[in-house]
């Protein structure tokens, strides 16, 4: 290749709001989606997935926090002048394909999927324009034991994790409850102000009562000036409406709710109650809303103790697939906000260390194929269980030095060396590197540390006989 | 929901070229997945993946078959105006982040990802504009070892997915025996007729000579009338680059290429071959390419016997990351077509029959909490071990009849059914809907069925204890 003129090369940079993922990412991540799969799975839900770009207007205007049209969603034209976009969620997609297969699909219909989602927003700390999301939802059942079913897998979920009873909830509501307050005060279906209350609501678990009301009324200035507009409520309208976020005030129970509360009381859920203070700040839902909180302490940015808070929630949703149809069809769900809640994982259980590769280093260039044949060989003793152990050869061309902090880099385990030296003699010299590092520390001076090798030591290999090799890995794995 | 008007109403379709999944896909390719993974991890290759979306000049014009900037990518502006990109592959991205991390990273730096990419192009049968590839590279080796390394672990991947030796083999050749021979004839470095001849070579496995001779001269017409420009060479010309074809001749081989056909055959690969035909229609290659090829018999369209063909390959590039940095940077890489290797493993196990939830059906409506304490006593005594068991109560509205067939429908192996009499009795009838099937099929008179009720029988289920039913299950899963 030419050198490039520095000025006409591309820059090596992402776009604001999107992230590489690193191996331990990765990894607790899958294992968290796997552990989630599999209550789904237990539950009789079956994975289905859509792929991530649909026709726009197949995905409709129900972003969160958005009401001007494709604001928020990644668009573009095909050839043939459709709008296409990114999926935003995966409850529209799943929407539009029960609609696509709607005979030939089995109702109740219980399906999960996990996958990328995109919103285009204004990116902040912690907060993507790719992200993932987790779902599971019942279509097809009209009756409030799909919601209960929804919110005691979703507990499930939350203990198969690993929290206990205690440290998460599974807080219920019925949208019905504020569409009543809400058609008592005069704002009626298809009221513009309907969805500012809602999003006022559902920020009274962040928000003091003060300025949620603040958002029912006039408007809200924000810490930095940003002027919010308000639902425009008279003072009375805002007092019922916060009437419902009052603990001490009888709540306001509607018939599904009733049923849901029931169900799960029936079935011994104590994690899942019913809080009339949930109403989701999405648009589309009809009935039942759910929130999973995880309620143990943690610290906000300032070193605060606060909730964990939020890792996941939905509800039902009957008008979604009935766009299509022009008649509403039952269906409930729920997602989890995955990174949400591998952060909360992942601040329970503290950093694991990722384990590198055992490493075969090449001291000898020209005998290289001894160190293939021991390579292999290892790898093949290694791996016949389960659990993977890597095993490597170092395919670079520095030398011992640069080997070794390659080997340190990776996190290897150990490192295999061999000399004309240690081949004559059937040996190879094992080094295990934590206990190295753990020594180096204790012996401050070079030279006595050069003359012990701490953590060094010798190991039989002759005639491709890796046995004492494998028992010498097994037991600094153990 | 207000009835939507007919004509203002979505309509519940996918754009061309893209595909929902079903359960049964889904489980193949994850489990497909899921062996090559621990293949490469096994190698000492860990998981690293980039975002959907990247700068569009960060990608580069690498696309094979597309001569014009951006032609073949889904591509939109972000709201600063620049240009974002779907990735079309996981190459451009992964060169991205290195050059991006590139003094943090170790190196040599194997890493390895499965992900959605995306084209651009017109679909056809089996040709989806969205689809998965997964990949594992090295970035920092220039040494021919890390190639062997790549197809060595190639070969690796077919033995692991059930594929003998004798049924795939990993053809390797070097792009520097063809850039030699262009050289030769004129057509250095720069010439725009090089992709023209690359991707007229590549078509070698599937044109006739005389095809591709056209497409190295002036070009082919082909049986649609489409006319394809060709690259102008002459005859003599043409015939120099078509004796890289000629089996009988005597192979002329790069020092890369010795050097790999050394390591493969010291560590006893027989199924890694040099193969001097082998070109890859991509023109980011520099050196080493390689494409893993099912050999065994299959059949085309019209019925006819045909080899598998290709379902994976890769190459050297040292180019791909150096163009972030004006120098060039070794790395070398193997992508798998994951579609392509997913229908040839089904091809050959044919399709595993998908086994549904064990369904708990609801007979009396007001006692529905017997119902739903039997489903989760069975769900958790059914899942104890490492195999997901499905277990559901049917939760929608319908009578016995509809529920015997949604249970049907989901492909269930067995319904309990308990209505007040059997509960009086402590028992549930236990009904094998897969014996049930076998049995009617084999008793014609309806009368007769009902009367004999065959693959039904009782199963004793008295004080919450169902040891008797999980007996049952397990007997007809095993």
């Amino acid at each position: 290749m030419a050198k490039a003129d520095r000025d006409t090369r591309p820059k090596a940079r992402l776009p604001r709001g999107f992230a590489d993922r690193s191996a331990p990412e990765i990894r607790r991540v899958a294992a968290m989606i796997d552990t989630i799969t599999q209550v789904y799975e237990r539950w009789g839900f079956e994975p289905v997935e859509t792929p991530l770009v649909e026709y726009a207007d197949a995905l409709g205007k129900f972003l969160p926090d958005e009401d001007r049209p494709n604001e928020g969603v990644f668009a573009f034209q095909d050839d043939d002048e459709a709008w296409l976009a990114l999926r935003y969620d995966l409850t529209a997609p799943l929407a539009r394909m029960v609609a696509q297969n709607f005979e030939r699909t089995p109702k109740p219909y219980k399906s999960y999927r996990a996958g990328w989602v995109f919103r285009n927003e204004k990116p902040g700390p912690g907060r993507y324009r790719q992200f993932m999301q987790c779902d599971a939802d019942i279509v097809g059942a009209a009756s409030p034991l799909a919601d209960a079913e929804i919110c005691m897998m979703a507990a499930d979920t939350m203990e198969a994790l690993g929290f206990a009873r205690g440290e998460y909830v599974i807080r219920v509501n019925s949208r019905r409850v504020l569409d009543a307050i809400l058609a008592d005060i005069g704002l009626g279906e298809g009221d513009p102000r309907r969805l500012i209350v809602l999003r006022a609501v559902d920020k009274a678990d962040r928000f003091p009562l003060v300025e949620v009301a603040k958002l029912l009324g006039p408007g809200r200035k924000d810490e930095s000036g940003d002027f919010t507009r308000g639902a425009g409520l008279t003072e009375a309208q805002a007092e019922t409406v916060l009437g419902l976020l009052d603990p001490s005030a009888e709540a306001r129970l509607s018939a599904d709710l009733v049923a849901i509360g029931e169900a799960v009381d029936r079935a011994g859920y104590g994690t899942v109650v019913v809080d009339p203070s949930v109403v989701r700040g999405l648009e589309y839902y009809t009935g039942a809303v759910f929130e999973a909180e995880l309620t143990f302490q943690t610290t906000d940015d300032e070193g605060r103790p606060v909730r964990f808070g939020s890792v996941g929630g939905g509800g039902r949703y009957d008008g979604l697939v009935g766009r299509f149809r022009g008649e509403d069809v039952p269906a409930t769900g729920f997602s989890v906000g995955v990174s949400r809640l591998a952060a909360a994982l992942a601040a329970r259980a503290g950093a694991a260390a990722e384990r590198g590769p055992v490493i075969v280093t090449v001291m000898d260039r020209d005998d290289v194929g001894a160190y293939q044949a021991l390579t292999a060989r290892l790898r093949a003793a290694l791996n016949t269980g389960g659990t993977v152990v890597p095993v490597e050869m170092y395919i670079g061309d520095s030398g011992m030095k640069a080997q070794l902090k390659y080997a340190d880099r990776r996190g290897a385990p150990c490192v295999l060396i061999q000399g004309s030296d240690e081949r004559a003699r059937g040996v190879v010299q094992f080094k295990d590197l934590a206990a190295g590092k753990v020594a180096s520390r204790a012996i401050g001076d070079r030279s006595e540390w050069v003359a012990e090798r701490p953590a060094q030591h010798e190991v039989p290999y002759r005639d491709g006989d890796v046995s004492a090799i494998v028992a010498a890995v097994r037991q600094i794995l153990s």
